[in-house]
Order: structure tokens, then sequence, then C-alpha cells
């Protein structure tokens, strides 16, 4: 089998265009390196290397190692070289579930080894487009030039549409900008989405015309992506324009047809069942899904019920919002079991541009929730940053 | 707010029918109760459960543990009671990705638990409709009433559809069962799906028509829901019937609306981003992947490039393929750098109801590919199980 008789399509410029991705790796000196080149073949090529007889593949589509330093005891860092032609589609473009496949795919399944980072060419990030609103789009919709953004979470499972509307309504006669689903509501015979967005946006649109106040309602979407396409076109009926999606469970692919599909619409991650630590979270939620096109990611912050570090939650805050070429910003979403009293250190920690979320917290004032949340409003409005 | 002011849908009955969710939790065992009941709101009502006024949602709705039992020092098993309406469409059948979500969402981000396993009642399990071939499907389509199936992959990744199509040929040349793609190989423009597809499947067909043997082509499914729609007719439209999709990637619910919109189809599950350990393999790969919908399951078999123990690998092959209800069988797929010399042990091991997968060893074998897979498909055809 000649090179000539199998031959590559594309440009041999194509061909040769590589992207990095950057592991950390658990192992001792002496195996390192046989341990990268393990990764770059797996990553690409899955198969003996002495197996292959296309030229263009050896030189073109063969992970290579290109750099590993040591970073701490018995870790290393690995850059891999990989070949852009294996995420592209048929047009050109990035798909997203096969970025993810080349990055990660059987890798992920090995012990000792995490993804930390991705460097990809400018056309590629472009392919995908990013965010529809940016920070700009969320601040427009509700009369936030410079402050943070307030964000309540409509609770618990199993309430009725009207139950549902009447604590959003509750919410919203407190002045909060958002407030988003819980992940947990889908389309559930008890609070059916149609019913539910229908329900909530009436109460929403009531008390706006009492208040003068917009607050946006973010409904969470479920099922296929037929399914949530209805979802999205119900829901712009009646004026609901911002969407919470999981990309882990609906997929990579189903997020961006989403976005790209209705970009008049703004979508809010949320980071359920994404596990922990193999991806690293800032390239993960930060600057992937940005890039896929959030609006917001949705995250666990630092001292609530999850694990990550301030270190994580900064450096996540970073990529999600941090100027990138052609990339609209993205509004860090901090959560997880967040309180009144942590807004001002939130605040400070974040800066202006952040969503605050308290989800449970709030609902626990329960007679008192407007109350509760006007005061969260009220903290956020005059916080003066340090 | 009462219970009567917001009412449950559904029947009573419904709303209190419970699944059970089983987890894997580190704690000592002062701090595990505590720990048990958090993991049960986290992964129900997720906020504090003094703030829920409806009864409704307190008795029915809010997770409940189960039991908690040591298994180790510092490990416990806890199990914990999740309402089954939770994830229930409105069509009143179990949705996947709200499967996943109910059962290990939001706790798959926190450190120090597993989920183990689950107990579905039968009407969810059978909602979900299980495999569409079974195990009985594939050995009618290859001709194998009892012997262990063959199966190669086709890869590297780069090749154009003409040079993988050779690769395919020289392979069911050899007498394989099954040749499916590697898992990398999607939509790119150097070999387009149906480009390849087409090519492979004239040249299999080819290769029967001289032998009288027919290798079966399993094509990876990439891209959205429509795509894969598009990628599945293309190929039922030249006599390809099976097909590789990786779950994690496509999301859950859409290969299973690909299961149930093409039941004349075989699919075979691929782990790729699956990561390791925070679900536990049987309970993934073998129970739930079976019940949505795989008539066969990739994974990595202990002993290659994967850290997965015998114990575990007999534990996925056992849940693939036990009895369970009106649910087929699913073939087990131990990969991930098996050998010739391997196989003998592994049919050993995994007995008759195996299809037997080894990738890029016989690939090495270059200009021998059709002796090697002759080889491998005779010791499949002559072993004697112990």
């Amino acid at each position: 089998m000649s090179c000539l008789r199998y031959p590559i399509s594309g440009t041999k410029l194509r061909m040769s265009e590589r992207f990095t991705a950057i592991y950390h790796v658990h192992s001792d000196a002496a195996s390192i390196e046989a341990r990268a080149r393990g990764i770059a073949v797996e990553q690409s090529v899955e198969m003996p290397v002495e197996g292959i007889e296309d030229v263009g593949v050896l030189e073109g589509i063969v992970g290579r190692v290109e750099g590993i330093a040591g970073i701490g005891p018995g870790v290393f860092e690995v850059r891999v070289g990989l070949a852009v032609a294996t995420v592209l589609g048929a047009d050109g473009r990035a798909d997203a579930g096969q970025l993810f496949n080349m990055l990660f795919g059987n890798t992920s399944i090995q012990e000792g080894v995490s993804l930390v980072d991705v460097e990809l060419p400018a056309h590629v990030v472009d392919g995908f487009g990013g965010p529809n609103w940016g920070i700009a789009g969320w601040r427009a919709r509700v009369g936030a030039e410079r402050r943070a953004l307030t964000n309540g979470a409509l609770k618990p499972q199993g309430l009725a549409p009207e139950g549902l509307a009447a604590i959003a309504g509750r919410m919203a006669r407190g002045g909060i900008d958002l407030i988003k689903d819980d992940h947990g509501l889908a389309d559930q015979a008890y609070s059916p989405f149609a019913a539910r967005v229908a329900a909530v946006a009436a109460e929403l649109g009531r008390v706006a015309g009492e208040t003068g106040k917009r607050t946006l309602y973010v409904p969470s979407l479920a099922g296929t992506l037929d399914d949530m396409r209805g979802q999205v076109r119900m829901a712009l009926g009646v004026g609901v324009e911002a969407f919470l999606i999981a990309p882990v469970i609906a997929g990579m692919n189903t997020f961006v047809a989403l976005v790209r599909e209705f970009p008049q619409a703004g979508f809010m991650t949320h980071p359920t069942l994404s596990g922990i630590a193999r991806i690293a979270p800032p390239l993960f939620y930060g600057k992937l899904f940005r890039m896929m096109g959030a609006d917001a990611v949705v995250y666990p912050n630092h001292g609530g019920r999850f694990g990550y570090s301030p270190a994580t939650c900064a450096a996540l805050a970073g990529a999600a919002r941090g100027a990138w070429g052609h990339v609209k910003p993205c509004l860090p979403v901090p959560a997880g079991g967040m309180t009144l009293e942590r807004v001002g250190e939130m605040l400070d920690f974040y800066g202006p541009d952040t969503i605050v979320l308290i989800g449970g917290a709030l609902l626990a004032a329960r007679e008192r929730l407007t109350e509760e949340v006007a005061a969260f409003v009220d903290v956020v409005a005059r916080h003066r940053f340090q």
C-alpha cells in the first residue's frame, strides 16, 4: 500500500496543520516519554505506528509529542500536536463531539491523566461561532449596565407549573434579574415544559407590568435535539429568550446545533454529569463551552457543596470572559450552596461581570422570599468593589 | 403555600413510586449519615428541605436514604430512593438524559462518591425497549450459531475511503465477522461518512460474492441527531445494518432516539470520553447502555491499555448478557490492545457469547493482514471451551 495508492484528500497545508492538547500525567520520569507517545497515538490513529504504511498518515495524522515538562513530583505536562483535519467535518468546520473525541476520548478512560488545555487555530475557534449574546446581551436585556447580575433558581422538583410560577413571581417582585430552572426540571408529567414556561412567563410578565423591572426566565431544556428545538420555539413564542442546557447530557453537538439555529437566544450551561478533575474546569466550562456558544456558564463556586479551589474558579472565570479574538465573552455563574452572606465576598472575588446565583438559600426564606430576594438585589446593587 | 394550593399532578401511586440509586461513598463513620442525606437531597430537590412547603414534594419527591452499610475501611454503600416521576417524560416513559441527571448529575462533581448500581421498576426498563437485535440478531446475520464472533477495526484515521475499503476487503477475505470503524472516523473531508460507507460496503459485497462469507460493516456515527439519521439512512440504503455510536459524546437521548427510529438496525456502543470509576463500568456500559438499546458494548478488557480489573470485566459482561425481563441480551466486546495471543484466554474468560475485537494488532501485520485475520478466525472457530 503506497501513499499514492491511498491519497489523502485535502491540501498538504490543511493536513499538516496541528492543534495542541495539553495533559497532566502522573508518571515516573523513566516512563513519561513512552507514556506521552502512547497518548499521542491513542488520541490519533489508535494503532501501532509500525502498522501504518501511508506516508501521509504517518506525517500528517499521527499525534506528535511536542513537549514534556516536569511540573511537580511525579507529574508532567505533556503537549501533543494533533491534526486539525481529524476534527473538521466535510464542511470544513470543527465538529464539537469529534473535538472532544480527539482531545480526550479513550485517554479519559486511562488512569492518572487529565486534559488541562487546548490551543486551537483561530479558524477552528471562529468556526464554532461562540456565544450569541455575550455579556452585553445579558446586560441589555436586564437593564444592568455595570453591576453584577442576580439569579435565583426555580425549585423544588415536583411542583406543578402554577406552584413554580407563584415562586417565580415572588422572586421577581424582589427585583431579581434572572430566574433559572433547577436543572432537574425537564418535561415531567407533573410539570411539562410548555405548561411550566407558559405559566412562569405569564406571571413574570404580570410582575414586570406592575414593577417596571424585567426578570428573565431561563427554563431547562430536556430530551432529544428535536424535543429541545420544540421547547425553544414554544418558549420564544411567549417571550422567553434564554435557556439552560446541560451539554454533557444533551451531547456537545446538540448544544452547538441549538446555539446556531437560534441566534436570537441566550444559552446558560449547567455542569451536571460532568464529573470532576479529568478535564480541567477552566478548559471545559470556561474555554470550550464558551467557544461552543455558552453566554453564561454555571459551575460550583469554591467553599460551597463542591470541591473546586479558588484558583480553579478564578481561572474558569478568566477563561469565560477574557479577551479571545472574535469570541464574545461569557458570564461566569458561580453557584452550588451560595448564600446571601457570601455575596460581598463573591463580588470582590469575581468583579461585576458575573451572575451571582443563589438557589436553595433564597427559597429557604419561605414566606419571606420576596424580601430575601430584595435584600440580595440590594447588596449587589450597592456593592463597592475593593 | 399549602399542598392543596400547588397540587402534584399524577396519581398518588405514581408519585410515591421510587427507584433506588446505589453509591459508594468515601467518608468517616461520623459523617456518613449527613453525607448520605446530602446526596439524597442533591439528587432530588437540590434545596434545603426546610424550605419546602409542599407536602406532596416532601413525601413524594425528596430523596430518601434507604440504607447505609460499611463495605470497607472508610467506604460505605449508600442506597437512595428517588421518585420515578422525576425521570418520566410527559408520555410516561423515562427520558435517558434525565435518568442520568437524577442518578448522578451534580453528585458526579463531588469528591469521593461513585454510582455503582440502580434498581429500576420493570415499566421504566421496558419503556426504553432495550436492544433491537440482541445476541440472536448478530448471530443470524453472520451465520455463527454458537461460537464467539470476530471483529476487526478499520484504521488508521486519515486514510481516504478507497484505502479504508481496501483494508476492509483484506480483512474480509480472512473470514472475519465484523469490521467496525475506528471511533475516530467521523465525517472528515478526507473520508466523508457517505463515501467511506459506500466504498467499504461495495468492497465487502465483492468479497462476499467470491467467498460466500458475509462480513458486517459497523461504521461510526458522528455529528448531531440529524446528521446521524442521515448517515443511518444512507448506510441502510447500501445494505449496512449496524452502527457504532459513542453515547457520552452523542448524548444519551440521541442514542436512544436512533435505536427506536431504526428498529431494523443494530447498535454497538463505544466508551470514548466516558472517564473512569465515577460510574461503575458494569452499570454504565453493561446495564444502562443495554437498557437504552446497545446490541453490543465495546469496553477496555483487563490486561490491555486500560485499567479495568478482571472482576469489573466479568461483572460488565454479566450485566450485558444476563437474563433481564423482556430486555434482549447484549454482546460484550472486550477490546483495547488485544492480540491474537490472548484470544484463547479471552474465550475461556468470557465464553462464546462474546465479540472478540482485535484492532491495531491485526493491522500491524501489514501485507500479511488477510492471513493474520484468517488465523484469528481459525483460533475462535476451533476453540474448545474449558
